[in-house]
């Protein structure tokens, strides 16, 4: 950190700032400007009060040096996070596709859903049973019975689980279902939650708040790695901006801003970021282009009968399009994208032994 | 609504969209332009799901006529609501000025402050015990032990206590303490915290998410008022944009178009709108002269010893001279700020009857 | 201005820094941190081309201390700059407010107005000869024979004129009828108009753009000023949000803290920056509580039949009304707004002696 | 459009609007609903002043429902705008990669420069003698000295040579060497500049404005269009929004919106769109992916001597490497990267025939 006097600051006001920051056991610095002077901290200021500087006399303001992430900085980790989750892996060489419906809706859609994008090459399934909606009288997910049919569609394509938990005290029973917690975006800033789905230990898929700045978004991760959960997926969804032609801005920067500050796996919501089909794929390419880990994309069997943000989702054709096109474009960043999931063993249904 | 037909659809897709719209119960009337066919839908089409119909074949998009809130508009209460709050009346010609700390840090901060803002004219008084903030090392509040001193300042001064709220499961213990449940701008799409507020039945100050139009703004009281909790003050305090010389912009266009909007009473945060206690004054000033119904102000006897936001504080005699201010721009545009609350009557220490 | 290195930036990259900058004529000085060094350059470094610095080996980036801007900034002159335009005072006591149609229609509407605006208390007149239009196909403005209607204007009423120049070749002629040279947000960077401007040594009024910093707003009067034309008029009429329920988003913070920052008047325009006639009073008496020079405010006669904006004009009785509510807005905060300026003596029409 | 009714409008209101719209010479079409009426007016109203109807009584908005620009819409070219460029083919299936250094500073400089990004795979050249700067204290490009050095790598080189121009006064000196014009983002509502470089009908490369929407970005193009100059590019170089770890946000949207809605050709400009050499190619990856007719690449032999962005400049070397990346994605999408154009051939030094 570094305090910045203003022009007219006296010795005395530096000498009373320099007194302070020795107090908070840090070391001061002083450069003497020509115009002005600025004192140059040394020492750990992240539990520091660094507002107490800016209001004693003669201080112009602060400028932070360090960025204020500590577990998810790649100062701290290096090289680059990779973990598992049932069965498929995250942030290695393996691009993960994530598909599935907004919402789900019921039992026909959702295993139709599954088999469609496990076939198509999708890696994790995704389908929200809570839905944070912006009306009161729009549809707000099925709820647990919801878990149950993704639970099921598990069951049935071997894809694990991505679905959103949208308060503490829900953490629990979503976490029994689901492989991995969606965070969404309106939560991004929610820190019981975070706290919550921290202490759960579970996978954790952290959408960025449209509004937030990539730091804010790595502190949000980092209430996450607090507790000592390490499986964060950080999750690039459109930011809002003046530009209404589409629902939000993509920060396709972002993609590599983040993999150059933070060793968490970072993927892709071309659905909302775009808010428009037409627009899903060649986002979708391009954040692998750009060198996501991967993407999360809405298919729905049936785009116009879905009781959610069916206006942004892909017929299972064009996204099994869209998984072949993303091969080639993931070949030329030296990326895979590994052919179906073989379907789980069923246990075989054996006939009962007749006696005699 | 009105859906927008592209250049290419044919008469098949109009009626096949024609169809679609009475098969929900709603009317659809046909305008044959020159280059393009609109087609207006007539009938309450608040829980009809718009997206079908924008993925239907030669439909180009759908725009809204209607806005999407009912019980917060205008249109369903045309008269400004005023409703009273422990002695205080918020909406009517009362300016309300709501004073004190970021934080509760201790007892003798609390109550110093507290009879300060009193004096100064405050009717009421802020304060956090629950702080949602940005970084996990930084202070998260004093919990309950906090809203054990608002209560105590409450009963020392007689002034309200307004205080945040952050999670759902811990809204009956801050409404055991507080007049007014406070909910912040990142949780303004906290919709499980909503819900639970609005059951609560105890007023609400819904401060405006950093990024939300005024339309989720508005859909984000719905929430609320849809538990037929009508007492909601909404408090817009400063949006992000590309401008970085203060924390947030002030969007002070946001009050005169709230108050055209809605009958729910609007006040303007300064302290946090601006993140500067130089440009609190200012702005303060313009919300009043724009039509606020009130103000809520960041005091704190010794900002730079804060533990939270201590430069965007007014220490209590600057804030003195701003309600002075404000009392005479409240004049300007016909209302009124009441000189300072009597402190409440104290149980007079009886003495014991003496026997004899 | 301090230059970080990076945790892994060696010895020998520090030393090579320090070379270069003392190879610039500037000082190096050097701070060792735990984590990381920064590296002080002390002098002066406006001409300096910093970037040479971030491309270094080791180096993480730099910070500036100073502004960049000088002749406009409050450390270079720290009393407000008050000047005269032709028998009006700006940036003084008296608050000027500037009044006048959106474009220059015919002969009746500009006089009409005129002489409605300057009875209400307008102290200028404004009106757009050269409109810059969003589309080729809009009314683009009389061009010099608007000029000859605002000059006829001047000399009916005795109001100085402000009006539009959208390129630099015609600056000669737009000063040879008007009394401040506006320059529109659109070509607020547009360095050719600004340095021809600033040759002309005619009053400028200098509109912000709608997505410019604060600092690129001072920048640009910068340019004005470095001509020796010392006569700017700063002018906030909105800036570009996502908020879309007004035109654009009034920054009023911007109103105190280029007072702060700066020595030249500062005045807002309302009916830019809310785009609608319904707000631009709260707004015009928004910006005199938060402290401004000024404001411009659009007035018609006949709103409705405006060839532009006319949503966002006030009619003269309206307007009227406006004026009394700013000035006693302005004594609550120390200034005043004179009466209708007195018309100018007519040369006596003399009659001609009978002979005879 | 569609007219908006209140919801207290009255029948006359009513009758008025249509009335005023059948007094425009088009048609209206009333459409009664349960809450409010809409009346939908039918005809061109490209050239009608639609506010008009906004100021009617009853009237409560106006909803425009074609796009505001003709002739670089899809309606009305339905296919890609495919034209050559002194030797090379700009919107076909060849892609465009446009390189060179960000400000021409010498000869040595320019020529190398020309020399590496022809070899490495560029087909044209840019560099700017004329620079449009913040502060006026930075280096403003060398003029026409500048040009001539361009002039001279396009005959060393073959290259064609985009280069902008920032007043309309500079036009016809900039097209006597430059086989593209370009106009840069400060400059894309500068009216006059655009009327200059459609009427002199040389190609134009227009670069969207930090706050433009996709709307006003077209209509910008459609100023050069109705000159007759067909030959406009269309060049997306990042927005302002909040987020500040990058200079702009690469609006990748807009790429697959653009070419949505427009038949002229799409590129992208990573340079500025990130502001930091370390993010220009996975970007510039990305635009191709997301289906780009090209991009525009800053390259400097020595970034850190450039006397002007040279932090966000390529080294040759790093730039070949992205071309080859870029040929491989391209031929993902069914595009293609040709080899370095072959060197032109220079006339033959004939020796003097010696005499005798």
């Amino acid at each position: 950190m570094m305090i910045i006097m203003s022009t007219e600051a006296s010795s005395d006001h530096i000498a009373n700032v320099v007194a302070r920051v020795e107090a908070e056991g840090l070391h001061a610095h002083v450069v003497y400007g020509e115009e002005r002077t600025v004192i140059g901290v040394v020492g750990d200021i992240r539990f520091v009060n660094r507002e107490q500087f800016t209001l004693m006399q003669g201080v112009q303001g602060i400028v932070p040096i360090s960025r204020p992430f500590k577990l998810s900085s790649r100062e701290f980790i290096p090289n680059d996070s990779v973990f598992p989750i049932d069965g498929i892996t995250i942030g290695g060489p393996e691009l993960v596709i994530i598909a599935g419906p907004c919402s789900v809706e019921d039992r026909v859609q959702m295993l139709e859903t599954a088999h469609a994008v496990r076939e198509a090459g999708a890696r994790a399934l995704r389908g929200g049973a809570f839905k944070p909606r912006s009306s009161p009288y729009s549809f707000q997910g099925m709820g647990e019975e919801g878990l149950e049919l993704l639970a099921e569609a598990r069951e049935a394509t071997g894809l694990p689980i991505v679905t959103e938990v949208v308060a503490p005290e829900l953490v629990p029973l979503v976490a029994k279902y689901a492989d991995v917690l969606q965070i969404g975006a309106r939560n991004m800033q929610n820190f019981a939650l975070l706290n919550a789905a921290g202490e759960s230990q579970h996978p954790v898929l952290l959408k960025r708040g449209i509004a937030a700045t990539i730091d804010e978004f790595l502190m949000a991760a980092e209430y996450v790695l607090s507790h000592g959960n390490r499986r964060v997926i950080l999750c690039e969804r459109g930011i809002r901006t003046f530009e209404t032609s589409t629902r939000n801005t993509t920060d396709i920067n972002a993609i590599p801003v983040l993999k150059n500050l933070t060793h968490l796996p970072v993927i892709l919501d071309p659905s909302h970021s775009t808010g428009n089909w037409q627009y899903v794929s060649p986002i979708a390419r391009a954040a692998i282009a750009a060198g996501a880990d991967g993407v999360i994309i809405e298919v729905h069997p049936n785009p116009e009968r879905a009781l959610s943000d069916g206006g942004q989702s892909l017929k299972p054709e064009r996204f099994a399009e869209l998984v072949r096109q993303l091969r080639v474009i993931g070949e030329a960043v030296g990326r895979t994208v590994p052919p179906a999931k073989p379907l789980p063993v069923q246990p075989a249904i054996v006939s009962q032994p007749v006696e005699g």
